[in-house]
């Protein structure tokens, strides 16, 4: 059975807290009622409960929403996690993101396309990048992932055909016509909008080269595990992002095949 | 390039609606305003626009969306998407499911644990078991999952220490001692469940098996892609299921570490 | 105990359908099950079950939903009776409506503003002025509400100090400087819009007429009515409308107060 | 042109907060950036602003969730002008309401049945009866509201015979009788319930007594009016209540009418 060792990150379940932290036999977790003293952690297993505390190894969810340095607003993992699987990412896929962030959008792409696939990404903020990297490498996800401190650049990935791309920046239009040139026919694309004006606007510009356009918000309702009491969580997050969807198409395409009509 | 050979499947995007469908020569797709002879399509790439029609390789999701066979509700690829990384899946792990049915998200976690990984997955009634065999065959996902025409049995599968378990039964009370017993300390477990009172009812079962319990609800809300009247679609799913996940306590473990109070 | 008359409207519960029907004594209702003949309702109380059947008093969202005619798309009650109420319409308030529309938000807004109140309103398009004028005939809306069959005109109602008013045209923003005109100071102005570029320009031209803005939208989710399967309804309205409140601001006024700095 | 005046309330907003004041001439409201001295509103219009402040008449929405005192969480706005109008609130109804809570639903009942109308309410916590009771009264909302310190009690009202009722207690399946009882055949009966056990238990207490059952939660989302960011807030309210409804039903009542099967 895995037992806690020294460095680990464990996940403290404190009432409705939760708390991400790092196992340092020289220091302790203080909450109201007690306190907990790493070391008395060290070879026991994850899953054991402690007086009011429970001690959980992370999950990647609980490691982006407790654990990361963030520079910029985080992707919620309710988005990721739809937009992962939403690109079809899988063992051995190649994946274009840009902007970076805060890189929890990168981890969760990373642990999708797994050892055999790779996550190419683009930050152009120094400041952010650093502490991107800074991010994937505590966790554990850098073997899989190439970072470049720069705006998208398609002269870095030049022989590269990506099974998919994930724009969040705040300007994307003007990426168009270069993600179209980096990825597979048919492959799919998304980006994240936080504004209903900048939908809009990338709408204009994604013909004629994505279709299959589709346009979403992923909204997540948490309820209350009472069973006496069910009921919703008093308040909600209201909005994150919307998230479009589209698909290569090539072009001067429309010719090649006969017989329609 | 990849191109179209005889017996892929392709995604027909016609207007607003998407059609899988399985290229085979002597056979076309007729639809206002032409017919496409699939003979055509043989030897060109993804991604064509065909008059009307965009052809596209299906993603995970159209083939679940549009091209199972199904004798139960499907589960939605927006609740397993989310399910799938929520229960912490990614290459290599070994997930328990049942039941089975279409098996729309056996294919989802399947697609998420990899060539290293593993899915067994139980399902009781024949019927619904033959169909979900048959879509599982048909799409490719079988090289890592292991199927069983039964109730959950322990027995089956009793040397295998599960990464994570996905119940999706109308009454999984009974099973939550078993469950905990073949589950990893702290792994997650996620559980379906369409009304309030199966949730009401599964938390007075989950104690002292499980904790670090979540409840939610995954709202999708699509937009029309028109960028001079962009507004949410008329209609909504307003329901599948509540999702209930919670993580694997170790049982008389409260008193093996001192330190606290 | 009233009872019901020849040439009542009656909602007629089946199952989980509702029917707004009028009782003429030569008339009959006919459903899977059986037939009912309006004669043998008539001296009868509302209320009554009559096999399959439940037969009430239409309330006024029935009307709206089931009885009148419509030649556009109806604003919803669920919009309708927050407008009603954060309009601030009571007993003998004055309201501005453009365009009417079918009534169906007139309706609502009569009955809040009582015998003393009025509701003046206007519609351009000659068909739909005729079948708003026929719904708010037959179902008694007519005695506190005065139509025009044009676009809104000011001279038409230049004698009065408006407490409200309510815009529901595609273009509201040539009349924001005419609607500050007709409304007391203070007084608040809603507007219905269904996409979300007419917020956007709508926005641009409130300034510096109306301060105060809100906007929001109204989202009803239904449930089953079943003890043993509570749960909300698989379909829900994704969208009727953003509604977008501000109030009357008075003009130049901005050094008429002394004291602040 | 109304002006304001000594012991009147005003709404004062201040960037995206709102105050609801009461103009005392020798009192001032302080703020980030200056002071505003109630003496030099005297005598000026509503509607005016006065530097970075906007001051306004309030309305009843905002004198409920700015301005009445609470013991008890307040029925929101969003649900009170839903259920009032759904009641068929109109000029002259008479309503029965339990318990008045902090009268914040009261008020808008009283705003919807005018002069000619009447609210008769109950509330047995001597204290929260007592804060309604000063709710009503500062507010100008007794004349036709008759209050009661006391749980429902038929005898009270025993010669009224009710177009509405509206329930908002804890344990409400006790009074089901009871309400039958008072109100006119076919009349519409409201229930507020903050969790789903609640609206199960009622459901099964609900007849023979009440048909033509509707239950359903509103949620209000609102966005941020800025025309070139237009997006939702990032916060939502994400649960208040369920709302269930339901119409009296004559008892004994299915063999009154022939004709059927």
């Amino acid at each position: 059975m895995e037992t806690i060792k020294e460095g680990d990150y464990i996940l403290i379940r404190f009432k409705d807290k939760r708390y991400l932290k790092r196992v340092e036999s020289d220091k302790n977790f203080s909450y109201k009622g007690g306190v907990l003293y790493y070391k008395d952690l060290i070879g026991k297993p994850f899953g054991i409960t402690v007086g009011e505390l429970q001690i959980f190894k992370p999950t990647l969810e609980e490691i982006i929403l407790y654990g990361i340095k963030r520079e910029t607003q985080i992707i919620y993992p309710k988005d990721t996690f739809y937009i992962a699987k939403k690109l079809d990412l899988s063992e051995g896929k190649k994946l274009l993101e840009f902007g970076t962030g805060s890189g929890a959008a990168t981890m969760v792409f990373s642990s999708c396309v797994g050892s055999t696939g790779k996550v190419y990404t683009f930050e152009r903020e120094e400041r952010i990048f650093k502490t991107a990297k800074r991010n994937l490498e505590r966790f554990g996800f850098t073997h899989n992932v190439v970072m470049f401190n720069k705006p998208f650049d398609p002269k870095e990935v030049k022989d590269i055909q990506f099974d998919a791309a994930f724009i969040d920046v705040r300007e994307p239009y003007p990426y168009v016509e270069a993600v179209h040139k980096v990825l597979k026919p048919s492959a799919p694309v998304g980006f994240l909008l936080p504004t209903a004006n900048q939908v809009e606007e990338l709408l204009r510009h994604l013909r004629p080269y994505f279709g299959d356009i589709e346009i979403l918000e992923i909204l997540t309702r948490y309820y209350k595990a009472n069973p006496d009491r069910f009921r919703p969580e008093d308040t909600m997050v209201g909005h994150t992002a919307y998230l479009l969807f589209a698909k290569k198409l090539l072009l001067d395409t429309t010719e090649a095949v006969n017989g329609e009509k």
